[in-house]
Order: C-alpha cells, then sequence, then structure tokens
C-alpha cells in the first residue's frame, strides 16, 4: 500500500544556541574543492543481490543519496554467485542497469564496474569504468586483467592486509600483482577497505606508484554497518577537473586521491595538504584587548571531526596544544605572539591524517591580523 | 572482507541516574504476557526482492531481531512480480525457504504467507500459514481463496481504506468480501497497515467477526521506514496458549488480537482492557506523611509510550488529568482519597487506545493501600 | 579569571533533514499572540538568598533571559528570613533592585514584589506590582494585605491546596480569604505552583472571579528543577494591550491570564480557546490526488507539546483521532470528507488543557480547501 | 511550597545494546587510584556570594555531588566583597561554615580556605587548610602569606598567565613569588583554570617545585559554564593515602597531583604515568583464528576520553595508529605480531596529556597473551 503523503511532514527544530558541544554530524559527507580540482566523493566497492550482498540495487542508491556521495560503483563478484539458485542471470551487467535507472533523477554518477576474485595470492580485485561485465569473467585470472586493460578499466586490488588470505595481516606484493602493475593492468590499491586501515598497504601504494583507495565495500545495510555506530562510511575522495565521470577516471589513473574513514584521512602529501589546508578555514585572527593574545577563529567545513597539534612558533594562551575541532565546529585559538604582528603561521600537524605510515602532515596557514 | 571482531567491541554507558526525562524507548518491542495467554509479537505482511520489496530476505529475518518480534511471514505478491526478469524463479516458496534458514539459530518463527492482489474491489489479501504457495497462484481470484483454505490459511484483508483503491478512502465490504466471509475464506483485515490507521475497518472488524490486524508491510528497509524517525513498525499482538506457530495460528482464528503502533492500541475489549491492566504495573501505593493524599507508584511495562485521563473518583493531588507515561517509566500519581482508605479504584481512560470507532477504554486498578 | 572569549564559539550543526521525530524543544518559551492581546510569559514568584533561595538575584534574571520570559517578579517571604545571620538587610526591596540592575540591558521587566507568608488557614500570597516592600511587613497580616491595597498591588493566593498546610490536599477558601476578597485585597490564585496542578484551585478561580496563575516557585535552580529534567518552567501567560509593566498589571486585575506548565494549559474559556486556534497554525488545505481525503497542514507554533483529539464532523483517513502535535513541529492530517468540500471544519478537543476542573476545550478552526 | 515526591521517579532506559558511538559520559567524575594511593577528586577554588559568586554555599556544595567530588574548598576573595552593602559579614568563615553545614550527611570533604588578591605582580592566591580566614585578610601582602604559613595553610598562585595582569598572557615569576616560595609560603600553581591550560605555568611548576593545580574557580553555576556545553569542570587529583583532609594536605605539599579538564591531563611524569596505566585497563588479549593478529581489549576506566598514538613495536591490523577510547568505553586494538608472541608490550603516547611543555608520556603495558 502506497499511502498519502505520510504524517509527520516538517519538524522545525527549536535549539538553544551555544549550548550545544557534541560533534552531533550527519550522515551526509561534505568536504572542500582543493585548488584546481573538485574534490568528489566516490565509494567505489560494495555489492548487492547480484552477488553476495542482501539488497537490491536501488537501496545502494538511496543510501548514496543519504550519505551525499557523488559516485558509486556496484561492483558485484564475477565468480562468487551465492544467490545464483534465484538469479541466474547470464547477464553481468544488471545491477549496473538497475542502479543506472535509480539513479537517473538524482545528482549521482554511477560507474560501471565488476568485482575479480581470487584465493590469494591474487585475492581480491575491482575493475571499475569498465565497458561489459561479462567478458572479464574468465577462468583464467590473467585473461579477466588482460580485458579489463582491454576495456580501460581502472583496476585496483582490495582489502590487501585481509588477515584470512595471510595470517600476518601484512600485505605481500606477489609475482602476479608485480606483473600486473609493470603491464598497466592494476593501478590502485585499497588502504581503507570497510573499517580496516592498513598502514603497510599505503606503503605499498607509495612505493609502487598506486592509487590510494578507501571504500566501505558494503554487503548490508549502511545503516547498521556504519550509520547507527555513529560512523561515516568510508570513501575515496577524488580531486578531478570536474564533476563527470571521465574527469573522476582520469584522476582515478593520475592518483589524484585522499582515503577517508571519519576522522582518519590518507593521502599522498600533495593532496591531503591541500585539502587539510581547505578543511580548516581561518575566519579571523584579531588582538585581544590590549594584549599580546591573537584571537584566530577556525572552521571545520568538513563532516569529519579533526584533530590538531600545534607546532607554530607561538604556545596557546588557554588551549591544549592537542586539540579537536568537531565537523562543522568554528573554534577561537589563542596564540601568545608577545608582540603585535601583522601576520603568523599558524602550523598545525594533522594527528589523525596520514602521508606515509606514522607520518602525519602538518600544514601551516598565513594568517593576516587584525590591529 | 570479513575483518576481525570489530573496533568497537562494548561500551559502557554512564548516564546520570534521575536525569534523563524524554521516552527514549529503543527499536526493541516488549508488551506484557495477559492472564492465560503469551503475548506474542507478529509482523504477518512485509516483502522482499522476490515480489516487489528491495531486500534478500535474510534483511527480514535481522530487522525482526533487533525488533524483537516473535513471529514475521513474507508475503510476496504471487501476481505482482516487478523484479522477474532477474528472479523468474517458478517457485513462489523461496523466500520462505531462505528466511527459514536465516532465522534457525534464532528465536523467531516464520509463517509461509502470500500475498494475493487484485485491483478494487477485491483488492490485497494475505493468506499465511499456507502450505505451498504455488498452487495459490490462479487466474480466478475465487480459486486463490480456495486453495488458501484447502491449505488451512488465514487469509486478511489488506489495506481496506487505502484510497488508490477506494478515492474515499473509507472501507466497503464488497459482494467478493461478503461471500469470502461467508464461505470462511476470509479470518482477518487490517485496521493498522504502514502507519495508517483506519476506524471504519475496525468497525468491519467488528460487524464482521473479523480478526483485527497490523502490520508494517515493508517494501524498503524498516530503519528508514520506521526506526529513524522514532516509530516501531506495527504490529500485530497475538494473544496465544503457548509460543508456537500452531497456537499462533488458533489464535488468529479465534481473533485474539491487538493491533499495536506506537502509543496506539486497538483491539476487542475483552483482549485489550487484560493487556492494559497488565501494561501499567502498580508497583506501591503508601499514604504521604500525615496526609490523605495517597501516592501509587505506576509503571509502563511496555514499549509503548501510554496516554491516560483519570477517572477515578479521586481527582490527582499534583497533575494534571491527563499524562502520559513513556516506555520503561515508572511515575507517581497522587489521589486525594480525602480520608485514609485500604483500598481505592484507580480508574484510566486510554486515550491512544481504541476497543470501537472513538471508543476509549477505561480501565480499572484495584489498588490495596499501605497505611 | 576572567578569560578572553572562550574557546568553543560557534558550531554549525549538520542535521540530517526529516530524521529528527522527537520532540527535543528548547527551554525557550514561545507563544502566539491572540486577537487583541499580546502573549506575556510571566513568572511571579520565586527566591533569592534575600529570603529562602540560594542564589543571588543576578541568577534570577538570566535564567528568564534563557526562559524567553517577558516579566519576572522576586517575591522575597518578608517575613521568613533564614539567611538573616549573614544578611541582616533591612531594606526588603534590595532583591528587587539588584535585578533591576541585572536586567537594565535586557528585554526583561522586573515587577517589584513581595511574599506575605503565614500558617494556614491564610497562607502564602504575592503581592506584586507594590511600591515598597518595607511597609508591607506587619505583624497583623490583615494590615499586610491593607498595605498592599494602598500600594495599588495585585495579591495572589499561592499553593492553596498544600497538604501541609491542610491533609486533604483540597484548597479550602477561608474566612480570611473571603474578606480579603470582599475588600478587594485578594485578586487571584494559583492553580499551578512548581510542578503541582491541583484542579480544586482552578474551580476556587472560577467560582471567585480570581486571575488564574501558575508560577515557578523556585528556590534552587531553574536547570536542576526543571531544565535538566526536559521540563519547562511553569508560567502565566497574560494577555496584555503591550509589552509593558502597567498593561501587564492590568490584564492581571481585568483576569486575562492562562497558567502553563509543559503541556498543560489552565485557563479561562474566552482565553484559552483563542491561545489554542492561535497556537495550532493552518498551513494548507489541499485534496490527495483523485480522491476525496484532504491534507490539511497543521503547525504547532508554541514551545509546549499539544494533545488532541478529533471531534470534526469528518473521521482521519490515515492516523488515530488521539495525536500529538510536538512543539515547532508540522503534521499532515488527512480527513475523509466523502465529496470535494470548499471549506471544512476542523475541531479538535485539546486533551491537555482546561477551562474547569475536568473540561477540555474543544476548538474549531475553519479551514478553505485549495481544489 | 514543599511538594510530595516528584511526579517522576524513576525511569528504566531501553537503549539497544552495542548501538551507542559517542561517548556520552555524564557529569560524574570517575578516576582510578593509582598504587599506593587514592586518587582524590578536588576543586579547591570556587566563590559564592559571600565574595564575588552568585550562589549560596549550598549550591557549590550541591554542584560538587553531581560532579562527584572528594573534596572542595570555598575560597572567597578575603579583600574584593562586592556584595557588602548586603553582606557586611565581618566573619569570613561563614561560607565555610555554611558548606561544612550543608555536606555533613554527605561523602564529601570541605576545605576551609581563603582567596587572597592583589594586583600583578603578586596577583591571585589560594590559601587552603587554613585555621581562620579573619586574620588572613592585611593590608600587607607579605603579612597575609606570612599568617597563612602560621596557620600551616597550602597556598597556590592563580592563572599566572592571566592576560588582563600580563599582557603576554606569559606567566612571570615576580621577586614577591620567589620570595614566597623560599620562605616556604607558596607551594602550588594553577596550571589549569577555568577552561585555560598555561604550558609555561607548568614549566613554572616543574623548575620551582611547585604543586601542579587545576581548578574551577567557578563564581556563576558549574551547569552553565561546564557541564551544559559537554564538558567537567577542571580538577585537581590528588594523590593520597587516604580520603581524609590531613591526608590531601599532606599529599599536596608533597606535590603528588595531576590537574585534569575533560581529555587534558597535565602532571609530573611519576604520577601521570601510573595515572594513565591505570586508565586504560587491559581485559584481554587472544590471537584470532590462525592468523598472528593479536585481539587486545581494552577499556578506558575513566570518566574523561582519551586519544592515544601507538607505539609499540607492531603496527595495528586495522585501524589508524592515532585513536579515541571514549570515557568508559571498550575497545579491541589488533596488533600485528608477525609470529604468536606470549606476551608483548603495548606501548601508547597519551596525546592528550602533557608531561612537561609539548611533551606527552608515553605509557608501556606488558600483556601476556592468551594462546
Amino acid at each position: 500500500m502506497k499511502n498519502l503523503t505520510f504524517l509527520v511532514l516538517t519538524f522545525i527544530t527549536i535549539v538553544a544556541v551555544g549550548q550545544e558541544h557534541s560533534h552531533r554530524s550527519s550522515r551526509s559527507l561534505t568536504f572542500p574543492d582543493i585548488p584546481g580540482y573538485k574534490s568528489i566523493k566516490t565509494d567505489l566497492h560494495m555489492h548487492t543481490v547480484f552477488s553476495d550482498g542482501n539488497v537490491w540495487p536501488n537501496i545502494r542508491v538511496q543510501e548514496a543519496l543519504r550519505d551525499n556521495l557523488d559516485v558509486i560503483s556496484l561492483t558485484e563478484h564475477l565468480e562468487y554467485q551465492p544467490h545464483s539458485e534465484d538469479i541466474p542471470h547470464p547477464d553481468r551487467n544488471r545491477s549496473y542497469e538497475i542502479a543506472l535507472q535509480e539513479a537517473k533523477d538524482h545528482d549521482l554518477l554511477i560507474v560501471h564496474g565488476s568485482e575479480i576474485t581470487r584465493d590469494a595470492p591474487m585475492g581480491h580485485n575491482n575493475a571499475v569504468f569498465i565497458e561489459d561485465a561479462n567478458p572479464i569473467l574468465q577462468d583464467k585470472a590473467e585473461n579477466a586483467f588482460a580485458e579489463a586493460k582491454k576495456q580501460n578499466a581502472f583496476v585496483f586490488w582490495n582489502h590487501p592486509a585481509w588477515y584470512a588470505q595471510n595470517p600476518n595481516g601484512n600485505p605481500i606484493l606477489s609475482e602476479f600483482q608485480k606483473k600486473r602493475i609493470k603491464k598497466g593492468e592494476l593501478h590502485g590499491i585499497e588502504v581503507i577497505n570497510m573499517t580496516d586501515y592498513a598502514e603497510e598497504s599505503l606503503a605499498l601504494a607509495l612505493e609502487n606508484n598506486l592509487t590510494i583507495m578507501g571504500t566501505s565495500d558494503v554487503h548490508g545495510l549502511i545503516d547498521w554497518d556504519y550509520t547507527e555506530k555513529g560512523n561515516h562510511r568510508p570513501i575515496t575522495l577524488v580531486f578531478a577537473k570536474e564533476k563527470s565521470l571521465p574527469s573522476v577516471k582520469e584522476a582515478l589513473f593520475a592518483g589524484r586521491t585522499v582515503a577517508v574513514y571519519n576522522d582518519l584521512m590518507v593521502g599522498r602529501e600533495e593532496f591531503l595538504m591541500p585539502l587539510l589546508q581547505a578543511s580548516l578555514k581561518v575566519e579571523k585572527a584579531t588582538y585581544a584587548g590590549n594584549s599580546n593574545v591573537l584571537e584566530i577563529a577556525v572552521s571545520n567545513v568538513t563532516s569529519s571531526d579533526l584533530f590538531f597539534q600545534n607546532e607554530s612558533e607561538y604556545t596557546f594562551y588557554d588551549s591544549s596544544p592537542v586539540f579537536e575541532i568537531g565537523a562543522g565546529e568554528t573554534k577561537t585559538l589563542h596564540l601568545k605572539t608577545l608582540e603585535r604582528k601583522t601576520s603568523v603561521d599558524l602550523k598545525l600537524k594533522a594527528l589523525g591524517c596520514f602521508v606515509a605510515p606514522k607520518v602525519q602532515p602538518v600544514v601551516t596557514w598565513m594568517v593576516p591580523t587584525k590591529q
């Protein structure tokens, strides 16, 4: 039964100003653009009933809209088909087609994709930006990769650290992968899969010039796996020249990404640094009364809570050098400049962000002051 | 990727005692038994990808477990199969079989069911406790009902007030239904479907001795349709001799039900009255100091907020005669008895409950006092 | 130490639209004006360290500003001075003077007041709009009332039902009060004091033409007594020609008030009915699709949750006749008009409101429809 | 009016297990004992109407009980008496006496104290554990300190970084203070006052062997300054041989303290390290399946959220090396030990804690494993 407009239409929230402290960000993801590029929010690894997932493709589209994503891909296992008794489906493109139909009236781009699935050492790999999923289903894995390349697909290695395929939980680049990379058939690597971050995967990405990826790999419901626990789904921020599929594809091949999971951001220095710079916006900087204490108001314009450590030349007047700025929050930092400066460098280490294993970026904001 | 035990294992909530007022009940449904019967929580109307729903049957089982239900039925449309391109499935029992498998390690009973679907005046009908869904798929609706009867199914009319099948939004008993009732082929009627309650449907139930039903009729996600809006799904409380499928079936045929949606409870007087009596538990009753003011502590042991109006012989000392007791909450009522009584009758009208259109039950608790 | 602007300046809440159901109104009180009058929010009964309260008068002013009140009075007991060891204060006007000073830069009016305090049967009485508290302190209660009258004070009887002064908890009009009323020295009566509502006090108000009052009678902190429990403080809504002290005084003498505590509103029919009419605003009314089901969107523009029961000629299509509209919430009601009307009467009984003991007002909204 | 037991007595919260992620700790403070000492929660700097505060002393006692404090001191300014028009009070011990009376039935110790108040360079100083406040009121500051010493008081310098007394906001040790320290008349220094932490004050404490203090310095309401913003009040954890006033005094003179404000903890290494060690409790450590991935469940048994960075020999399998454990939360960390160990060292840097300016302690937990 489809009923009329539901009983509850609107709710005008009346909240006392300034009394809310806790960082209750919504599930909606937001990140600022960086100089020269749009920051495109993508999740390029998920499943539906067309492989081993539990929902129809339209639910994945609706989840993505709730999460404010720009681009998704439904990457069904080509080889693993536990629902084949009920969904015999010779055509492996159906999941994509249904999602495309569901998304047609929304501002959400659907990337055609598939998962090529093997045991270790090859493991699991996603081919996205494919043209036809059916010919990628091959007995020999090498042929599957060759076909993906023929289709100009972007291919990335999924959860390389997975302990089920590797008792140490450390990712190891096998001869298979080395050959694929050499042949231009493997272009990226997940450093965040589901809730899991492996810093050794990040090392592999940097050493082998692979694009850094973060994905939800969702099989059930985003709500149950992430939202109801207060988490966001992991995503890959792709820095594209415009919001279009060709542009996103170009950026992925060029390695312009940052993987994000809540307050964890992992990416190459050249992209993570400008992202952080844009994420924390200096609102104003004025001296307090007759003092030499500089008040700098900064806003976190992202949907992620951010943790920083002061590394400026000057110490804070009244707060710990280690602090959090919640998603959407504005804070005032007080720098003891000892004399009145016309401009100061605010230098902050982003404690939850990594440009290499254990290496946190230090970002500098040049702050002109008002006297 | 299946990861290890998730990072967040447990969370010890530290909440200041007595400082929480708002009735933040969980999604878990709870209702007390009534004298002679178990109160069985059932949802006997829902859909999956096997008709026009959007999830695999295992999700329906997991939703039911989260809602603390006892019994569910997946009632796929036999005739309406929008996913037939991908799920050709000649066997209409698959949805049931998959749910059964998913539920096998849990304390959740699965009822085999199907929806027989036609335009007005016949409309939509659920046959539950069937043996085989396939033979119920018939060209002639009469034959479908006859087959359901042959299988000893319990059959109920879905959302009779649906304005899409009836521009006035008022349920009308057609010749078709009258004949089905007469032949013992139609036994129940939904008075609550999704978020909708129609008091004229209740009138039809009472006039025609049909079992009163409430169902979610869910197609998407329970979380999106109900939970995230702070609502529970609608259910039918079935008063069964024991928690077993035969016992639930017997109770449905005997008409022992109350339909519940949040604070709305609709049922025959003989079942709704004892349910309310058990729902509000008198904890203790003592006189305050040297006064003639009797303090009666009452607890709402259900998962529904309840609204009452005092209809006792005595007025309240310090509160409105109209009051709410939230799910799980205990309140102290103060009765001005003018002299010290050894026992008083607490009479309350349940404002959100109906035993007939616009008729709210008045329940009496005989309360012995401590002097 | 006065520190700089605090660290946390602002917080931009990002809340998903339409996902919040629970009525989380703020502590800020809001009520609409009624035809011909401003609805002035007053609390005319409270205490500070200058009698038996626990805070300096400036805290009472700050609490009132947080609650969005328009008018307050600090009504110190003239006779009961438990802090006299530390505050010998011969001048009983100090509490008023300090509050006046604190409020001077805010849009909050301070009424000069005092509490005249005796045992039963006289009990406690507030004189507000006095000129000088000192001469009201008299050995003989009669003289205190006479002096209050001489100052043209508005005088009301506090918590007449108090069981400490009356074991039955029922208010009794003594000879003393009768004489005061006759002499024009007693003009109002509290029907709500603290969290307590006594319907017999309402009866006395109506029988004796006394102004209906609601007050917090706060001694400790509003936050601890009300806010942290999710309650508002009780207030008296005064319907004044303008927001000014003379106008409020005139309205009090004229009996133009409604006492409000959360969802409980108590007042004379001639004032409570227009208040309710203004509180529920019809936003629009249109017919759904091709049906005869009329969708009426209504908004609760007050800070109180409101409970209604449908008493219209037409039943609701899809919801219980008993419903709540939270503070600030908009709901759509669906009326089954059976044919398309150009206008309908929406008649609702306000279940939590009283114009006499146990008598709930029924309010009619004439609703023109859009075809 | 004192009413009967309030209407709302109890509320049984029904919360779905495992679904709450956010760290909603209560206002109640909790910290574990350390080897050899009780961890005593103290706030030794606050004001009431007896100097420039806004509440009666009983409110300070009730606030402390809500915050679960063990010891408080009301440190009224001896010299600054803005309420003297109304409270002439020749006896400066009244605030203490009233608090003592209010606390007598509770497990809260009251320390007799006073604030000695001057302009820079001397500034503000608290003398606690005094015997009589009156003789400490002296024209010459030197005499006030001498009298405090005569009474065997513990004296600490308040908010040394206060920019109102010092335009740079940097604490400077004047000749006055140096002389006081030399004469044994100044023993401690606030490194946290209100919401303010000054790392230069910590440097002064370490250089001059002064006891590290954190205080609320509250004048208004704890609820408004801290609780409603989601903050705790700052406190000094005192490591005493037992919970008694002499024991707390001994510990203060011995410098056994850690100042705490929310997730910021500041103290000498010899006390902060064992406090952290006790704060994070290893619940169990087992290897996952057949892997070499060690699962270590750790619980934060404090009321403060804690931030850590992994500095162990081994990297985490599936999470960032930087992580938060909320107050009361249990998390499972996964260490990649590459082979099965019988015991591992878990080394974590406490990012929000300081043993010297910018120096965060690294704590090691020796963790035996279960094979």
